[in-house]
């Protein structure tokens, strides 16, 4: 059996709900593919901010970093409701009719509120969780932070609770009435590529998101 | 004299502010480029949500569109506060200490209000602005929306009015004391590419977002 969110008000997709997920599995794996998310929550004056920033997966929960003179880090550790949402763009869908086109897509929504990691012990681990989680394999080369850069750094964790998937794939959906028509239809792939100088390590050289199969050229 | 945008409490950046730029060209730029921004907003339960969608770039205005039936765009176009933050990410930056790691990328954030375009010539117009910033050359093939679909599409447009640009570039900037250690550094470059099928027509088989010039391998 596959371990499934609880669906609950906020996180029930109503809107093509054919394209929503609700397995830890298929969040999991969208996530570990990721490194930036991006982060609303409403601000001092009342207004929503998103901001980008990366992350990490930990298990259950999300982590982030970063200053603790961020306003954004500030606010989000003061127990602030905030929403993560991480997007990855597969494919462009070029339909008959210009109201079919669609893109391809995978995208996480997390609710929550997030909590700051205090012991020092627990960020030391955290951050070796950030830094393999967007360049596996770097952490034993970078130098650990010391205990002034620790206390330097807010870690939170926000809980993989209230979440949910959503996913599109394949061709384009045209009307039947329109399927004559002379236009190509098909899919734009997108991919990400990575590189680094010859005499970088392997992992940075070589570097590839995991879970990531490289697809084959058009 | 370079056009720039009036600074704001809310626009105004106070962590690493040399990132920040207030210049419309450049926030042009980025918004040319990418074609996916994440839009966050206050649901009715009170809570952020930050949601992915596609968009364009109209002159002064961002437009996005959708169902009517679409949750978001609903509340959107009924003058709900939103912040809709555009982020490109182009390279992991990798410094001696896991500290100074850090990502080169460049990222619009761009608070306001958004309007439904209701008038269904501009609508019309508007959403071959949106299929062109997408694919531009596609609109010349795809079947234009008819009035019915015109009337079954919501399309709204944020004025660019309070905005700033975040922009890191460059290698790694480590403190001196760690220079002497032996791991490697620099920048992983990260690059989208974009492929069709050889049946497709120019525009999708060689597709390229505006103002990108390809990077040299390493």
């Amino acid at each position: 059996m596959r371990e499934m969110f609880e669906v609950t008000s906020r996180t029930e997709v109503r809107r093509l709900p054919a394209r929503a997920i609700y397995d830890r599995a298929a969040a999991h794996a969208i996530l570990d593919e990721a490194f930036v998310c991006h982060i609303a929550f409403v601000g001092d004056d009342g207004h929503p901010v998103a901001i980008p920033t990366n992350f990490a997966r930990d298990g259950e929960r999300l982590l982030i970093h970063g200053s603790p003179a961020s306003r954004m880090l500030r606010t989000l550790g003061a127990a602030t409701p905030l929403c993560a949402t991480v997007t990855l763009v597969d494919g462009l869908v070029l339909a008959k009719s210009a109201f079919h086109h669609s893109v391809n897509y995978r995208c996480v929504v997390a609710f929550g509120t997030a909590t700051a990691i205090t012991d020092l012990d627990d960020k030391r681990r955290a951050l070796d969780v950030i830094v393999e989680h967007i360049v596996p394999g770097r952490s034993a080369d970078a130098r650990a932070a010391s205990d002034k850069e620790l206390k330097a750094t807010l870690v939170l964790a926000l809980p993989l609770e209230e979440v949910s998937v959503k996913v599109r794939t394949g061709g384009p959906l045209d009307d039947e009435v329109d399927l004559a028509l002379p236009a190509w239809t098909g899919v734009v792939d997108i991919e990400t590529r990575y590189g680094a100088p010859p005499d970088a390590p392997d992992y940075a050289r070589f570097y590839q998101r995991p879970g990531r199969t490289a697809r084959p050229s058009p």
